[in-house]
């Protein structure tokens, strides 16, 4: 937790999940599907359509956080994401991004390439024990 | 749009919306039922539960958007609020955000108080011609 | 200020201002030049060189704060920016941006195009009066 | 570099770095004095008082940068640290900030506590070689 990211209630401001589901689902790209900017290099975007977040406890500054990230659907030109935020242990917050994969010049819906599709279906995200995603 | 705003894909990044949200959230009860000082001045948070935001077409930079917002439900201690983001005329994005009311010190769900239920029922809220919320 | 901008001081955030100086220094631009828009239509990018930021009384949630602008030097590719960020004629802070024009392309320093330097000269900018810029 | 610290000229946003440095002088009193959070529980809160921050190349998506901190000068109630971005040994953008401790309250200047002093006196900082702060 960055203190830039605090607000006047003392707690991470809510909009900083978003951001953090990104650092999570970019790592877990790098990771496991030679990272996001392969998908730039072969002229792909990947768009988002929709962000669900739902926090259960606050944030506080310097807390260590963990980002669990796992890709929880690819299908066609959609896939999504499904992250749960954790403080030693104890689940802060969770969410799901939904997805597209779009011609980085027409913007037209494009498949998700059977590379990215193998990758994120052989990796396992590391994720809590205890919570079903 | 704020040039800050922007991403390397030239659009408003996706985390910005949850804020837009909050500014348009923030005016709505400035205008219909005090502020939201007046609600921290009883000693009243509100704290954000959920957030749900919706992309339909991409903002850029210099666009001039226009965000809607409306209390959407109001129980006990809990009230949410709907979104709309639009750009002359055309839906940007869509969302919503689910909100509890809790003591400012013991952080215990406190109902939300009835002048803010009485304003908030009475209020219309801007909102678009077409559009089912 | 938005809420979004505060920080667990109970204050806004220090890393705003840059924000706010440069939604002051687009407005300025699009009211005198045509806008930073124009500059970008013609292959133009403004780069940042140098933000420098002092802080005086701090902004709380709510203020209403009236960021002046003007442009304070051109010369050859360069162009800076003053500052001064108001809330009900009291100063809150103030400070200075040092810019390049470059090339969209080679990124190679290109003069400041004349009708920007034109229109920057005639603009006054507004700014508080008692305070030397 | 987090994408969403990008902007639409597909670099990383000016504004990100004042964050940055902040994230460095917070690990370094981590690091060196305790933390940051030992001089909240004294009662004792760092403001900002000033920022500058100077570009030198912009740095981009999925850069690894790495930030030093150290702090240049304390005496009486006020301290300074200075900064230097870099990316695999090049000097990305470099920069000073000014802080002053106030008593959490009366927010009236108290001295630097000497044990702070004591502290960053003690500490080397990381620096990059070849670079004169």
């Amino acid at each position: 937790m960055r203190f830039a990211e605090t607000d006047a209630q003392g707690i991470a401001h809510h909009a900083n999940y978003p951001i953090w589901f990104e650092v999570a689902r970019v790592a877990h790209l790098e990771r496991h599907a030679g990272g996001y900017q392969r998908l730039r290099d072969e002229g792909i975007e990947a768009i988002v359509l929709e962000v669900h977040a739902r926090y259960i406890v606050p944030a506080r500054f310097d807390d260590v956080l963990v980002i669990h990230a796992r890709c929880s659907d690819v299908r066609g030109a959609r896939f999504s994401y499904a992250y749960a935020v954790e403080r030693d242990g104890e689940l802060v917050a969770d969410g799901t991004t939904y997805h597209a994969t779009v011609d980085a010049v027409s913007l037209r819906p494009t498949r998700v390439p059977s590379w990215l599709l193998e990758a994120v279906a052989a990796a396992e995200g590391s994720w809590p024990s205890g919570s079903s995603p």
